[in-house]
């Protein structure tokens, strides 16, 4: 049962990587993917694939990992403290792009799915995931493809999905230390199983293939605008935030670092080039004020 | 009894912030220190002291704070689980140098000093802090004479001082995700009140100018060096390290987040621009494997 689960879910994560990468190449004439594989010391392995310094794309990064433990890490039980000391098998792919123009957004998606057991020995299974888009200079048209995308992905499961997990979303790309959320959300949702194996993975399955719908969009749209200094300058500025964001809260990260993920894949997502400038401050009524003003707030797109 | 102890910290806190910005002023003809006061939500407040964009210095920040809060955060309780939920006073000075000259290495100071009580209502106190150094590209002679200002600085403590000390800091600066050192050491000290309120206080005037004793010559030394983008690079690579630290570890960084303190005075700390690249690895033989190999693990260097 689980075997043929994990196979599933396997096969699928597998084929979506293909697909992303594939999508996301295109857009690079002379730039591939690296790939390399890993094993994982306490069971397990991955594929890591990277594109680094094209012309449309700064970094790409599309994992794949599946990963075995004899004890979940806090970065699960803190959130689910019943199932402390549990054995896992973990398997997900992950995707980042920080592409170079600063009139295209970074965008993360994630999927994964996780069985475990509970203290009685009942085997357990959830998937989570979902995707998010951070602009730098965004332009509201997209953010309503975006969210009209993500909505899609929801709509054959009921129409109270969508608002729970875009809310969900908000909350949890939020960084507390400077009240500011990091993008303008997506999806985010976790502990899911609650349609059962067969239903779930074909939600899971939506949201692969909508975030391709509503990302590749706006990369082909956005890629050729015009930029300067200026626009680069503050660019690799709220990168910092991104770094902040994923050293300090990411779930995700601080999972696979505690696990003993491979570093280089798990960090794979930190953007190639950061600045940090003290008080930054946005003039008034400029765009980066606007990004600020307008679109780091919750909102309703669609 | 507190209120003289607070002011007698207080006031060569405050004389320590001088010294070190006259002394980092030096080596600027044009830039010089913008100075800012701030108040802290909870009660308190401080006074961060910054100077970017240097001939010599990329960044440097001087901070003084003295916050309360109604009860430590986790980031001091993890430690010490019995004074979970009482209210503090804590008062210090960080410092850090990010120099522009990728030989001149950078440098990190702290002097802490924190009062709280007991749960049977027993006013308690404790120093914290010390210093490390961070080189890129580092020289054997720059590496002995920190450590020899560090010991000197501990020695009328007693002879066993220094090398405990100097062990609590390589433990401490330690980035587990990436099994390597932060950089060469120094001094790290915690929870200190062994010596009584005035030799305790005794001791930590004499870390304050054993800091400057130990950096200014190496500064003055290096800051002219010849270095080319390859250089540079390497640098700005490393610098992510210091990022991954101070996000994922340090607990200053993470007490001042959790204590509600003032972010751009916190995250200060982070250096001007950086870089990331996936699966990075130094040349055989190169002055980067040097780094990796002879400087970045636990040596005796006195």
């Amino acid at each position: 049962m689980t075997i043929e689960q994990q196979a599933q879910v396997k096969n699928f994560l597998l084929k979506w990587q293909n697909q992303v990468c594939e999508n996301i190449s295109e857009h690079e004439a002379d730039k591939k993917f690296h790939i390399e594989d890993w094993r994982h010391g306490a069971g397990g392995g991955g594929q890591t694939r990277v594109l680094e310094a094209g012309t449309t794309i700064e970094r790409c990064g599309v994992n794949f990992s599946h990963v075995q433990g004899k004890q979940l890490p806090p970065a699960a039980t803190l959130r689910r403290p019943e199932l402390e000391g549990q054995p896992f098998s973990a398997m997900g792919v992950s995707i980042i792009v920080h592409p170079c123009n600063p009139y295209v957004p970074t965008t993360h998606a994630n999927l994964r799915y996780i069985e475990t057991q509970t203290n009685a020995g009942k085997p357990i299974f959830w998937f989570g995931g979902g995707f998010d888009l951070t602009p730098y200079y965004p332009f509201a048209e997209d953010c309503i493809h975006w969210h009209e995308m993500a909505k899609q992905a929801c709509e054959p499961f009921g129409t109270d999905i969508y608002p729970q997990f875009k809310k969900q979303c908000d909350e949890y790309f939020y960084l507390k230390h400077r009240q500011e959320a990091r993008g303008i959300g997506g999806l985010f949702f976790d502990d899911l199983n609650q349609w059962g194996f067969h239903d779930t993975l074909a939600f899971i399955k939506r949201v692969g293939e909508h975030f391709l719908l509503a990302y590749v969009p706006i990369l082909k749209k956005r890629k050729q605008h015009i930029f300067t200094e200026k626009e680069r300058n503050f660019q690799t500025y709220r990168r910092g935030r991104y770094v902040e964001f994923n050293l300090i809260y990411d779930r995700g990260t601080l999972f696979g670092l505690q696990s003993g993920g491979r570093t280089e894949s798990i960090l794979m997502s930190l953007p190639p080039v950061v600045n940090w400038q003290y008080n930054w401050q946005p003039e008034p009524n400029s765009p980066e004020e606007k990004l600020y003003e307008d679109f780091l707030v919750p909102r309703n797109w669609v």
